[in-house]
């Protein structure tokens, strides 16, 4: 229907994440009807990312140094264990937590066939010696496989004398009781505190 | 709250239309998290449309080449006037249409100073003259501007013997009566067809 360049623009937008092929298109005519320069920077922070943007060597962050702002200045005795570098992002809204990161890439999960030595455990490990760890804050995905990895990390860790907690689990805040799961419910009703 | 090409990248997604800060995040996720080779096809694929897509000289339509290849190939006689290049996508849905079109750039608009020597109704007089037209279908948007403009051309090209029409305005197929609006209902009665 249209020209080979915008068809294959139209199709490297599609790949994005929830985009449709008439969003696909809104995109590629953004770029058409703009300028040359603006095309340009954008097509070059796509490729500065690319290279500049590398794991720091720590916790497994996003960074553009070997070692990520957050691990060169903040405390390093205790350290939140997450699946994925974009959950520290929604970690770090939460501004008192004064710890350090530490990225598992992935959860033990036996239906995919990952194992503990498949995610960055032994790393982990490492990391809870040499800093002379005090607490280790699991903040896996509250479900079977996030559930799994935490509870094998924390026997693996307990031996060693560091403190393993996990995020609480239960209703979220501004939702309904009326439309909250029974699962969601339960974790509720067993995580309850006193007032 | 990311490195400085992450916020970059960000900033130039939040850019494209409708695009939030959530949904930009997601798209600079994407490219962080997928292949290098994928990221320099995508941002090769905004600097291809840049560099190939143009404007056909005969119609204003977005071409690879001089003339595109719906002029290249239709009946030059019956011309469809649109605003936008990116109306012409939305009239060839109608499979059924073997004239060729011409892009206006705009409408004649006082409100926004914008007189009839400011959108492409010169090169319409010229194709006009040139290629014998003996129907020049009117397809601007159905709005004030868009209608004085189809009018304004109308009484420009009927003492050239040439014919003249709008497409119909009424209601949308799939609609419901009962949600249209009074003026498109009003619209829908003026233009009532026998059946």
């Amino acid at each position: 229907m249209f020209d080979e360049p915008i068809e294959r623009l139209i199709e490297y937008f599609r790949q994005l994440p929830g985009v449709g092929k008439k969003t696909a298109q809104r995109y590629a005519f953004y770029i058409i009807e703009n300028s040359r320069e603006r095309a340009e920077n954008f097509a070059n922070a796509i490729m500065d990312v690319k290279n500049k943007v590398k794991l720091c060597k720590e916790c497994g962050n996003y960074s553009t140094s070997d070692i990520c702002p957050i691990c060169q200045k903040r405390n390093k005795k205790i350290i939140c264990v997450v699946q994925e570098p974009k959950d520290i992002i929604s970690m770090e809204k939460v501004k008192s937590y004064e710890g350090v990161y530490h990225v598992l890439f992935g959860t033990i999960s036996p239906l995919e066939n990952r194992g503990p030595n498949d995610i960055k455990i032994k790393e982990l490990l490492a990391r809870i010696s040499k800093d002379g760890v005090k607490e280790v804050i699991m903040a896996t995905n509250p479900d079977v496989e996030g559930d799994a990895t935490a509870m094998y990390i924390s026997k693996l860790l307990k031996p060693l004398g560091v403190k393993v907690t996990r995020l609480a689990q239960g209703i979220a805040m501004g939702s309904d009781i009326e439309f909250t799961d029974e699962v969601t419910l339960e974790k509720a009703l067993e995580q309850r505190q006193e007032i």
